[in-house]
């Protein structure tokens, strides 16, 4: 059957950005310009033309901008993106006759010559080519198409021996402003685009347990404590603090400390084990405090410049009420008792799972997403979702757009360790940032080879990393035996390698590095000893071990510094000792270049010759430059691209040089 | 908004074969197991199960293969494609409750000693879900599941102390039999294949001039003489001989010898200048025979087991009856004139090219497809198109479209030497197979890149290369240079580089060099000299110079050895030398694989060492190994995976090994 209208003779392929055909949106910023990138071609050799249409979803009408060609019939143009929420665009190209002409008539007058090239009947026709976009245009600008389409038909008309173009720039822009659309080509699909503040790409996120921020060791820590702790955190130079479960911890099957099976009168248990008897996932746990303390702690934080984060663990303990009110929101068993979380042999029965094969599931789903509901009205803008990988992904996708469709401006973090298709369909579900697998990439060479595929597409387009070099469930092995330089190094490298990143602290700053069962060996484990999940800790921070200076150091290096609060123009430089990793970013204007030098050896003294990709830091190969090291102070001239490095870890673990051009 | 069914929780993404998202067909031949990959995943540690669906496009039942897991969600499986035409397929998958429940159960039964596994409860769970089975099949299946779940119970109730798994493979396999699929994902879309006949894959074609082939010198050949060459054409091995327009040749503005802008009296003019008094592109050139003859012509060549390809040139002499009789196809001038072809300075006046933005598009696209039908009509089952990359893509699209639709087998050849989308576009659009730009190929790093491209994913799905030394308009600066071992050496390249390959002869066999232009230089022309496009040439077979007897062998290898059969599993092996290429190719099953090894230099003994991937061979690294030279018959012993080679061109230009494993 034949198509509505044959004359369409453009194709367009292979538009960038797109994340499975259209399927999901691709993730920008507000302010972001939009790079686009596409194949656009046609039969023969006429000369073509091409636009981006783009929109806020909710918008009726289409705002354009340019794309122009690159060799192979490759095409590129940009885009603003100046608020957030749902965007979309498409493309649109056409066969254009007058460019297509007037690189004929240049031709035909670079031939006059040799002789018969028949230049007033091409005069003629470029008229009418005039003519058809006088038709077009209004007013003036339809004036001047006619008058410059009868100047042509007078020039025919004029039999000289020599022509000289009649052809301005301005009559070529003109001509443009009306091109001849009938047959243009739109693209199928009209492709989305999700633009989130500026948050979701910049961030350093700080962990810690409200119950162990009591002043006094062995009282459990409440809301007010955490206020108290805003400022030290805030100068640290973090911007999002983020919090375990703040709701009543069940009782039945209570963990205790060390994740004993039992736990011992006073034990305060894992604030996973979600509800209570003084309520649910929209409760808090009384030893913390009030809804007002809640509140008054949002807006401290706000006036401390933090965001708050609530960790969302959509588990119950059995006390929870809605094991009562709604037990087909679990897993039945023969005997009628409610499916605890198990992997056989190990049993966790302080948990019970949900279950999104409920028939009821869409009470469920509604009730899940008015936990999220119930906190936004309480003033979180940020939720860190725990084990989301253990929830329906067709939940979190409708969940999810059902949040930022009122309230677009929320951020969710993806705590999910598992499968990378598993880890990458969440963030195409929805999630604005999501855990890595960093903490297990420990080599120079599975550094580079994860930062690699974490910053260019597809998934830089999906997945924005937040790197933490410690959580409270994972203390790897690498902490547990790798001394102060170990946790100075990790951090460095989670600080400059992603724009997001977060510790769990205090722990992270004070070294904390004991693990549950000694490590290495067959019985390795990265839980913490006396790990914070199941008691109070108190923790001396004016301890000289501290690395909080550091830290400090390094979000103060990242907000000064665009190319650091951004995941593109990540570029790795090879370097002879494979203890060393060279990499470098830059800003989007290239003006704020950063390369980073880390040892990855805590213990020794690393030395070698890093080969700068001189093209990636806007260098020539053979040029002079400066470097400071924004952490030492220190200042070096460099020559070339073959430069060497020597890095004590008890002096420093890394060079974060600012490059001088 | 909620999704009707949101217990749908499998995700299932890119699925391969699949070209542009299944905007157009991959590309498979009768005969062939398509294999399917895909990722497939769900939340959790639920284990799945899934499926491939397939059918000819017209069925209404799918029929079915299974998808076994590969690691990190990656599943993969076969179907067969037993017919040509169109195909569908897509992917269906779900969470398997039997299979994770069996795993717990196994993982239960080995923690036994431990104590506290419940097992009573953990097999009447089981029993629920060979219930449910049960209650999906019928009949004896049912009765046996029934049974099953019931032992199960009464297992459940003996009160063990230890169990024994009360699960056997058969027990499994009859549950798998009959799964849940009440929340199966099935993928979006059917994804589109087209499956060809073998001859699309794997085909040597054999060019000539009908009205070159009398024996006389002087004499206008006739479809006739063709007649005679049949043998000799079929014994070289080949397949398909194709001929230039067989049409009624135009008289106004015809092109003398070697491209004169006048013609001579007697001069014949150029076959691609279709339609003259005589009749257009359904008529034949009375010189060259009648309509019997052609049929005549058409089945002599069957009984040779020969196919005819005719060439479909879509454009006008001045004397066409469609210039007359539809002049709103062409470009009319503002001086009412119609457009010639032009290349500003140079004017093709023998030549209207037709217009596809004409407002009569569709009675043009009509009559474009009658000219197809009408040799369809008469035996054709083979086109090879001139210049359709000057024609628009959509009308390719609908044309072949249609024409499969009633004879899916016919092969289409696009002649198109443009830019690669355009050429992969055409592909897409409905063209068995496509020239290259092989022969612009000519260094080993040239040729490695090109064929690595062509034979891997995306391109391998839609295109097919076919891949010629020579052509009429092209003779590459190499053959006239290079001398007779460069004809030998572009032929073996091209015959065992690709499944599908052809000659412009008798100039190809005979080493005819001579360019138009003298080369190299400014003025380097890729033009014949004497060229067969404007004049009679008469040939001497029976000259020593002939390579004809190479290309015999080449084809009779060809046939012999599937792995040469087609373009997947091709292998290049790095060598120490850059004038040699060597590259290997394998067949399905990896019993036959034949290791070509070419010195690209015409002049020079060239040695060196080849490196094989041994792994590709199928051979370990360090074992020994018989090659058998196809082409000198010469056998070799080779050790390890480094091997010595030294190739004479005035001996040989190339090995061609078998490899006895």
């Amino acid at each position: 059957m034949k198509p509505n209208e044959g004359r369409r003779r453009v194709i367009i392929e292979d538009i960038q950005p797109q994340v499975d055909a259209g399927r999901y949106p691709a993730k920008r910023i507000v302010g972001d310009i939009v790079t686009v990138h596409a194949a656009i071609f046609a039969d023969g050799h006429d000369h073509l033309a091409a636009r981006i249409l783009y929109k806020p979803a909710a918008d009726k009408k289409w705002r354009t901008a340019p794309l122009t060609a690159l060799p192979n019939d490759f095409w590129t143009g940009t885009f603003p993106v100046d608020k957030i929420g749902p965007w979309l665009f498409t493309l649109e190209a056409w066969v254009d006759n007058f460019d297509t002409w007037t690189h004929d008539l240049d031709k035909r007058l670079g031939a006059q010559e040799a002789g018969g090239q028949d230049i007033p009947l091409a005069l003629r026709i470029g008229a009418t080519h005039l003519d058809a976009a006088a038709s077009r245009a209004k007013g003036a600008d339809s004036k001047k198409l006619k008058l410059a389409a009868d100047q042509l038909r007078a020039l025919a008309d004029s039999n000289l021996t020599v022509y000289e173009s009649p052809i301005t720039p301005e009559l070529t822009a003109l001509a443009a402003k009306y091109p001849d659309l009938a047959h243009a080509t739109k693209y199928d699909a009209e492709l989305p685009l999700w633009v989130d503040r500026e948050r979701a790409r910049f961030s350093a996120w700080y962990e810690l347990f409200p119950r162990s921020c009591s002043p006094i060791e062995g009282r459990h820590g409440t809301f007010r404590d955490v206020e108290e702790r805003l400022p030290e955190i805030a100068a640290m130079g973090c911007d999002i603090l983020y919090m375990p479960p703040i709701h009543p911890i069940g009782v039945a099957y209570r963990k205790g400390k060390n994740n004993a099976v039992t736990a011992e009168p006073g034990d305060v248990g894992s604030p996973w084990a979600v509800g209570g008897k003084e309520g649910g996932h929209t409760a808090i746990l009384p030893e913390l405090g009030t809804l007002a303390d809640f509140h008054d702690l949002v807006n401290s934080a706000q006036m401390n410049g933090l965001e708050l984060a609530l960790d969302i663990a959509f588990q119950c303990a059995p006390d929870h009420q809605w094991v009562t009110e709604h037990p087909d929101w679990f897993i039945i068993r023969p005997d009628g008792s409610i499916q605890y979380a198990e992997n056989p042999p190990k049993k966790y029965q302080d948990i019970y799972p949900l279950n999104f094969e409920s028939k009821d599931w869409r009470g469920l789903w509604d009730a899940l997403l008015g936990v999220f509901q119930f906190w936004i009205d309480q003033g979180v803008r940020v939720f860190r979702v725990d084990n989301p990988h253990t929830k329906a992904l067709p939940f979190w996708e409708w969940c999810i757009a059902e949040i930022v469709k009122k309230t677009p401006e929320i951020i969710f973090l993806a705590e999910a360790f598992t499968r990378p298709h598993v880890m990458y369909s969440l963030a195409k579900a929805g999630y604005t940032q999501g855990y890595t697998y960093f903490t297990w990439r420990n080599t120079a060479a599975e550094l580079r080879a994860y930062f690699e595929e974490l910053t260019t597409v597809p998934v830089i387009d999906f997945f924005r990393p937040n790197v933490w070099p410690n959580t409270p469930d994972i203390l790897h092995e690498q902490l547990q035996t790798g001394g102060r330089a170990m946790f100075q190094l990790r951090a460095v490298l989670a600080a400059t390698l992603s724009a997001n990143w977060g510790i769990y602290g205090p722990a992270y700053e004070l070294c904390e590095g004991r693990p549950a069962k000694p490590s290495p060996g067959k019985t390795a484990s990265e839980e913490y000893l006396d790990s914070e999940k199941y008691q109070l800790r108190h923790w001396d921070r004016s301890n000289p071990i501290s690395i909080a200076p550091l830290l400090k150091q390094l979000n103060r290096i990242r907000h000064e510094n665009e190319a650091l609060q951004r995941n593109e123009r990540l570029v790795f430089h090879d370097c002879n000792n494979a203890q060393i990793l060279a990499y470098s970013k830059s800003s989007a204007d290239g003006a704020n270049t950063i390369l980073t030098i880390v040892n990855l050896d805590s213990f020794s003294e690393q030395t070698g010759f890093v080969d700068l990709r001189a093209d990636a830091l806007g260098l020539k190969w053979d040029s002079q430059f400066e470097v400071e090291d924004l952490l030492s102070g220190e200042r070096y001239t460099w020559n070339g691209r073959r430069n060497y490095v020597a890095l004590r870890p008890w002096e420093a673990v890394a060079h974060v040089f600012r490059i001088s051009k």
